[in-house]
């Protein structure tokens, strides 16, 4: 996408590959999606997902994809190569390696399928929180790279180490969105299903060393009901449900504006504290 | 495990694996852990986690997996390759694919680590239920083939289409535990997470075609505490989020009968309503 000066927007900027061979693509680390030890864990998983959005054998839209990130991605390039292991009538299974010098940095699956209008329901209602323009704006100057391309506009459990804010639970629930702000697709919808602070910075409000292992992701909205979206904030909230022994999870969901459930995320963390 | 007759588990010959070649092994498929098309995810999960399991070159122990059902297993043999794509000195990357006639049947990936003593704290408390002797046993006779492995004791949530309980919402609460019982281990409790029902059987209390397509299971205990546990009762909730054109999630949670959690687990399922 461009923005108003003609230029691609950041995001796209980060996440571009360039078809190298059958299945294989390259692309290069950003700058501007650092963070602590290798690049935004998000903008990995977008650039990912992209290899097989680009796919021409592609079937289908994404229903779900699982990451597995088995080493840091190293400043500047990468390949993604990114196979239909099983193509169906209206389902396919990808399994998709990112490698840097011939090491394999990042795994992951994905599934896509054609969807079916179907008896719908939606059991997990979105929080009531106020607009987003009355939660207030954390200010990223100065923190990781990563930070300054999102607006974070937290009602509870920000994680901020200028101004901490004690915590009971590592839960958190913020308005969130793209900065400077882009219609929201696959691909940015993938890196805001990661966008959250660690579950434990947020409960104890420090930092050390942690890491995503695993990520998976579930879309539950098709490329319409996302394109609706536009550039509205979404709404997301988090939470741990056991640290134990160096490694935590996080249950996480992201709700557009007007309470459409888009995504839900789980992911495990490493930690050392 | 052996039974009192000295013979293995049912559970333990569904699972068992021989090894065939490097990293490749061999099994066939269970009539006792029958589903509607194919194994019972479950049980499919357990073998896929046995090969990393019994691998000479397994690390650590298992923190995460991913499986991703790309088609029914058919009934008879079929062969599990393992295969160790990043080690670093406490933690290890597998990808592993069961396969029948050369087709993909399963992908999976597991994440595996040595776990070391940290600051814990579980924050997703088990609710307060009856003793698993209170909750009334399901009577599976005549039911799919392996509901008859495990003792469901249903305190809210059951579907019996014999004797159907109306349900304004998905959410499910049960003790479980194999049957006969079996000491708990790494593979059993992966089962575990698999063993409710479709949310929307018990949402609308009728039955239609179903399927998982990726299931993620995340161990938050070592196999200390999971040895613990023994042959007590598990308690499981689980609920979906969503359930929109085809495909609905699953989030569920599975704690000891004194309160840990001991797996979280989300799935996402293909339906036809």
């Amino acid at each position: 996408m461009l923005d108003e000066k003609n230029e691609p927007h950041v995001f796209d900027q980060a996440i571009a590959l360039a078809a190298s061979s059958r299945n294989v693509y390259s692309g290069t680390t950003s700058d501007a999606y650092r963070n602590m030890v290798g690049p935004f864990g998000g903008i990995t998983a977008a650039t990912v997902l992209n290899a097989v959005l680009k796919h021409p054998e592609l079937v289908g839209e994404p229903v779900s994809m699982t990451l597995n990130f088995a080493a840091a991605v190293e400043p500047g390039e990468f390949e993604v190569e990114a196979l239909p292991i099983r193509t169906n009538r209206s389902t396919q299974h990808w399994q998709v390696v990112q490698r840097q010098g011939g090491q394999v940095a990042t795994s992951a699956t994905v599934f896509c399928a054609v969807r079916k209008e179907t008896w719908s329901e939606q059991e997990l209602r979105a929080p009531e929180v106020c607009v987003p323009e009355e939660a207030a704006r954390l200010d990223t100057a100065g923190r990781r790279e990563w930070l300054a391309n999102y607006e974070f506009r937290f009602i509870s459990g920000s994680y901020d180490p200028s101004n901490p804010e004690e915590a009971n639970d590592s839960y958190s629930l913020l308005w969130i969105r793209d900065n400077p702000p882009r219609p929201l697709d696959f691909a940015a919808l993938a890196a805001l299903g990661d966008s959250f602070f660690p579950r434990l910075f947020t409960r104890t409000q420090r930092s050390f060393p942690a890491g995503t292992v695993s990520l998976t992701l579930y879309f539950h909205a098709d490329s319409l009901e996302i394109a609706r979206t536009g550039t509205e904030y979404i709404l997301g909230a988090a939470r741990a449900n056991r640290a134990h022994k160096s490694y935590h999870d996080q249950t996480a969901y992201l709700w557009s504006s007007d309470g459409n459930l888009l995504l839900s995320s789980s992911q495990i963390m490493y930690y050392k504290v």
